[in-house]
């Protein structure tokens, strides 16, 4: 059996430790995003590729949730005793090693698929029948559009109206880390998409797979990116294997992360129907299947059916693997019924 | 008063902080040694200007010489698990900041002198009236060429001549740090000395300085060098002040170091009198109005100065930086009488 997983980091990772659980002798291809992906101090950061990594790899921070477990921040205390920014994004002693390498193969020449099959040799053995695929080798990155504080101040006189007011775009890590998602999003966008291809392996995956998985991750900055590379979205919506996807918003919030922050400024509410509506079903041109939500949602349950897209509850707290793999096999039951 | 010093690392730092303390109230310049530079994992390191700026901003471990005080080496040890190489240059947590930063800088177009000077501004102040030079911004790398050992194995046969033996060049680094200067060095190259310029403010430096110093470092790959980059050496030869070198070999070892595995590659005895007859007497066309060994070579004394170099003898030992100034003015009251 071969399943393909869109995903992203935190949440993303716990999602296919799950699927791992309940479908032990399946091939996985997991398609992680790479648009939070950032150059710091000269080295190509991959944030999802990295959780998802060490996650897999048994080397993650369990409590965080990213990063490396028994990790330091040694050489980023000395950057900052330098005076060099951004002082923001904390890079570990051992998780600098992995950008490192991966800056070191990227400038040699290596595309980031390779980069990140030859790091995960290190994490991963061919007796995980698990492999992790950038969605693209391209560069695409996210970034926030937010009032410029700046601008913003010196006004001074009474509010101007929005038309007035001045922008500006910030990348993703900064909106996330450095402004904690505080000020209002106003646009997200995806530099470099449009001429972003899929990685190697990629399409292949999806359209070879028995099941297609879309995670619990953020849809506006996980997921959102690695349908709109061109070629992934039709893909998915053209395999031949059942598409399902699983709510990471539960009760009106996000189990994991900030997508309430970002959900508005694509128009779309922060509840489980309207995630689910908004990724849609592949009869009206959408991505799914099935669309699991948590019993906290139930009610969504019918009004997304009468709406055409078959959608079912169950408990989507993403505690442990077993935990994980039973509500995703609940899933699969529903959308194969 | 202006004082301008060639230095290597170790010892050149040492020598540095003697001639702090002999003149406190000179503006002292040091052009350093740049050909020990090398790239690893993608970064420039730059070991005898790193040494030098530890040393001279109180970071250095004291007791190793090089590198800073309490330093770790985890990310290293990470670049080791995923089987990076090379695994001979430990890179610790603490210095790879510098490298960084470096890097970064270098890659945005900032020429090393001026990557120096920004660094040094953590480690340095105005008022110690003390900068860094690198010798040049332009890429010199020393590589020591050797007998290749795969193919002297392979012959089988009986020991071939030295002209059919085959050989390679390793760069200064493996050669010193990884074979810890074993096999016997045939040739050293100074690979793109010939197109290399002075870095800005260099020949000023020897040109406005009431004293030229020259460090008791290794002659063939620190002071070699600095004095090969076209128009240093004649900048010394033609400066107005006296020049007075020091010498880091006593009874006929080096103090620090392993100046004797290569001083034979460029023809040079290993002892003090050798040393001062290559680096020479300025009125012979050499760089040195005097030249001072250690008392244990004092007998070398009486054939240099017949010989016409000026020279004399104290004691050389660095122990402590009062010691090291005290040796300092000795030569300087030799040279000026």
């Amino acid at each position: 059996m071969q399943i393909a997983i869109l995903a992203g980091g935190v949440g993303g990772s716990r999602f296919v430790r799950g699927v791992r659980h309940g479908y032990p002798d399946a091939e996985l291809t997991v398609v992680v995003n790479t648009a939070d992906d950032i150059m710091l101090h000269g080295l190509h950061i991959s944030p999802d590729l990295d959780t998802m990594m060490y996650s897999l790899g048994g080397g993650i921070d369990a409590e965080r949730g990213w990063g490396r477990s028994e990790e330091t921040w040694r050489t980023s205390a000395e950057l900052a005793a330098y005076g060099v920014e951004p002082s923001w994004f904390g890079l570990g002693d051992l998780d600098l090693a992995t950008h490192l390498v991966r800056t070191q193969m990227l400038d040699a020449g290596y595309p980031l698929s390779a980069v990140t099959q030859a790091l995960c040799t290190r994490w991963l053995h061919d007796s995980d029948h698990l492999r992790l695929l950038p969605m693209t080798d391209d560069r695409v990155e996210t970034h926030i559009v937010i009032d410029d504080p700046a601008t913003s101040a010196e006004s001074g006189g009474p509010p101007s109206d929005a038309a007035e007011r001045r922008q500006r775009a910030v990348h993703f890590q900064e909106y996330w880390v450095k402004l904690h998602a505080e000020p209002e999003a106003r646009q997200v966008l995806l530099v470099g998409i449009d001429t972003a291809r899929p990685a190697p392996g990629v399409i292949e995956a999806i359209n070879a797979a028995d099941l297609v998985l879309i995670a619990p991750s953020n849809p506006v900055v996980s997921i959102g990116p690695v349908l709109a590379v061109p070629g992934i979205g039709a893909a998915v919506r053209g395999t031949r294997a059942p598409v399902i996807g699983f709510s990471g918003i539960i009760g009106g919030a996000p189990v994991l992360g900030m997508a309430h922050r970002l959900l508005p400024a694509i128009g779309v509410q922060t509840d489980a129907e309207s995630v689910g509506r908004h990724y849609g079903s592949r009869r009206d041109g959408g991505v799914l299947d099935a669309w699991i939500v948590d019993n906290a949602d139930a009610a969504a349950v019918p009004r997304l059916t009468e709406a055409g897209l078959a959608a079912g509850s169950t408990d989507l707290i993403m505690s442990e693997p077993a935990a994980t793999a039973e509500f995703i096999q609940h899933g699969v039951k529903l959308a194969c019924e």
